[in-house]
Formats: C-alpha cells, structure tokens, sequence
C-alpha cells in the first residue's frame, strides 16, 4: 500500500511516501517558512523525484490534530485537495500518537508527546512504546504542566518527552528532580513517517474515510471562537444587568 | 554553524542541513533511483527551500564510505564541487558512524552497523550508544558474518542491528539463538543527520579538510583492481612456469 502523509501542525512541515512500513522517501523542513507556500510543493516534489504517480498511491494520511490551528487547516485542505481527484481514501491521525510511532522499536518506557499549546498549556498524551506501536494511556488532551505532572504515575513513569512541548516538560520536571529524557534533535519534532505508519494501522483496520469527512482535532476553541464566546457572555451580563437595574 | 551533510552510500540518499545539532530540512529517498542523477538536485532544493545559499554553510559533510563504490564517488564528487567555489571546510566521516549518531539518545545498547558488501562479507562497526554519542568499538571492517558474530564479546552485546546488512545480522543473529532488534524502517537505512552530527564533533574538534583532500574509504579493492590484480599475478605465474620449464 502507497502511503502519502503530511505533517503540518506545528512549526515543522514533513511529508513521506511509505510503501507499507518501509519507507520511500521523506521531506523535512523546519525552517520558519510558511507551510501554505511550502507543503504543496513538497508533496508533487516527492511524488515526482520518486517517479510516482498520485494515480499510484493508496492512502492520503495527514496528522489532524492537536496543533496549530493554521498548520492543520493547511494539512488537512492539502490532504482534501490531494485525494479528490482519484478518491483517494484518507486517514487523519492524532499528531501526539503519530510522533510516538517514530520512536517505536528504539526508545523504550513511557513517552510524553507534547507540543506548546501556549496559555500555560501543553497539549499532551502519554504513550508506552513497544516494538509493535504505541500503547497509549491517556487521551490526547489539552492542560497545564502542574496537572500533568500533579498525576503521581506520570511523573513516576514518563522517560521520554518529544514534540516542540518537550523543553517545556523537560525543564518542568527537572525542577521536580525527574529523570527525563529530551529524544534528540533528528526526531524531536513531527516527521510525516509517523503519520504514515499510524494511518496504515487504521486502514488495516477499515478505518479510512473520504477526503470530504477529514476534519481537524483542534481540542480546544480558537482565539476568535473563544474571543466570540466571552463577547457575547459579557454582552449577556450586560443586558442582564440592565434588566436587574430596571426591575430596582 | 551551518552544515550542509550529504549520504550516497548505498540504496538510500539523503541530505541534511543542520545548525549545529538542530536539523533544519533532511531529504531522504530510497526509491531505487540513481543518485547521479537525484543528489545534486536534493542538495539545491533542500538549500532554496530553506532559503539559505552556499555562501551561508559553514562545513560541508559527507559519508565517505565504506559503501558501494559508486554510490560513494557521487558522494563525494558533489562535496568536492559544492565546497569548491567558496572553499568550504569538508568533512568526510564513516558511513557506520554516522549510522550510529542517528540512533543516539534513543536506542541503548551496544548497535551493529551494517553494510551488505557482498562476497559474504558485511561492512560493520559496532558502537556504544550513549546520550552523548556513539563509543566506537571496533574499527570499520569488512569481515564475513560467521567472523563477525564467531566474536564472543560481540555476540554477547549486540542489541541493536542497523544498515542494509541489518537483516542479515538478525537473520543469523536469529540462528544463533540471539535477541536482537533491527532498528525500524524510518531509521533503518542510512540518514544524513548523522553525517551532519558526525561532522559536528570532527569541527568542534578541529578535524575538517579542504574539498580536495576529500577521499573515499573503500575498505577494500573494486572488483575491477581485484581482477586487474589476479590478471597479474596469473601472467607472473606463467611466466615463471614458462622459465622453470626452459630451465629443465
């Protein structure tokens, strides 16, 4: 099976071509650049330095969440627009769990998958890594450090922290004298091979949707729906304030 | 320090543009495609969609073998022409080791990289991982696997197998009775990051080298030296045959 998968939902953008587990060819940038001029073209780039066609490819995976709320638009629309013309079946995949298969197979323990979810929050999920894929043994969720790290297992078991939320946990927990482990540079941040190799679970167990289905996993409200939200709860009290006052 | 790192060593091509230990962008394929004709394009697309020119690497680090001969000249022939115009400093590391680097701060144990090089031979070099790096254990060799795991040392401590050589470790690992790990597919085949890293610790430490002085470490003769030197020795021996008959 001919995997495309897109990993935009942070800083760095990768996408990879994987023929089941085995990997074709993987493009990886963390530059700063903007992914909405970058991913496209690393997608056909990919397609055609591997001479293969979008004809070819069985499956579009894209990592849809957490992260950023651009990033995963980005991800997710590049992902619809690639699978439209064939009907390509799709996969999104969490981005938390689709970092811990990158580690599989070498790191062992508990991983904490975290990416800065900024107001005092990491997005997080703990997994423990075995040779055949990540256990997971949290949901993906959004909360501070001290309740991440207030759970006594956590703090008892993550070895491993990885994502662009790892320095933030490494340094919180050092200040709480853990031993964690920051995984190194080459694959501290998303690579797309994870999302590839979590997409391939879900289709072998009949989990792929239509392009039009895929959707982002933002698990929390925006800055402008939270922004909209507390306008019109003020707006509420407000008039309800002034009924108060009338009724006095 | 900006370091432009290049691996054509065998199937796998890849580049990699790191800041110091921080990976940038990697470009990787494994797509059965021949590097002569994919590297140097790999090498100016990595750098342009980085928006970073040659005149901002500071080191320029390649693979310089062992490997496939061929794989290994291309290699080395794009350091050469890439540092040339700015006379970039160049570094040319041992393809296990740079192997080795990859899996650092991940995996633990003692790793077998390993090279198919055919003639029942692999090339290999067995390494300590550490968080700070690889411990070099042997030297790079291209010895036969019954030699390589005949060791009692090794046979002992070999944990993890990487390389294109890995499956033939594990499966005569596996015959053998040992427990050993082949480092899964996104780390199985060599990565240029490792290259990078590599070069790293040779620049800290003040080792680099002019492009010219580049030279590939072929660990052994071509088949075109070996037939050209049993050619040689099969005419001396004639020779000889011939006098001793005129002497008789």
């Amino acid at each position: 099976m001919n995997i495309l998968a897109i990993e935009s939902s942070a800083k760095a953008a990768s996408v990879a071509l994987c023929r089941d587990e085995f990997l074709v060819a993987e493009s990886y940038q963390n530059s700063g650049l903007t992914h909405s001029s970058t991913l496209m073209p690393m997608c056909e780039a990919l397609l055609r330095n591997c001479g293969v066609a979008l004809e070819d490819v069985d499956l579009i995976a894209v990592a849809n969440g957490p992260g950023s709320f651009t990033g995963l638009r980005i991800g997710i629309a590049t992902a619809k627009g690639v699978a439209w013309p064939g009907e390509l079946p799709c996969a999104g995949v969490s981005t938390l769990e689709a970092m811990a298969w990158n580690l599989c197979g070498l790191a062992e323990g508990v991983v904490c998958c975290a990416m800065d979810a900024r107001r005092n929050q990491v997005y997080n999920a703990l997994f423990q890594l075995t040779e055949n894929g990540p256990l997971r043994l949290t949901e993906d969720r959004a909360i501070a450090l001290e309740q991440l790290f207030g759970d006594e297992e956590a703090r008892k078991n993550i070895r491993f922290v990885v994502g662009d939320g790892a320095q933030m946990c490494y340094d919180y927990g050092k200040e709480l004298g853990l031993d964690l482990r920051l995984v190194p540079q080459n694959l501290r941040y998303q690579h797309a091979y994870g999302v590839a190799r979590c997409a391939l679970e879900q289709a072998r167990a009949g989990k792929t949707v239509s392009g039009g289905a895929l959707a982002a996993n933002y698990l929390r409200l925006s800055q402008a729906e939270r922004e909209r939200l507390a306008k019109e709860s003020a707006k509420k009290r407000e008039t309800q304030n002034h009924a108060t006052e009338r009724e006095k």
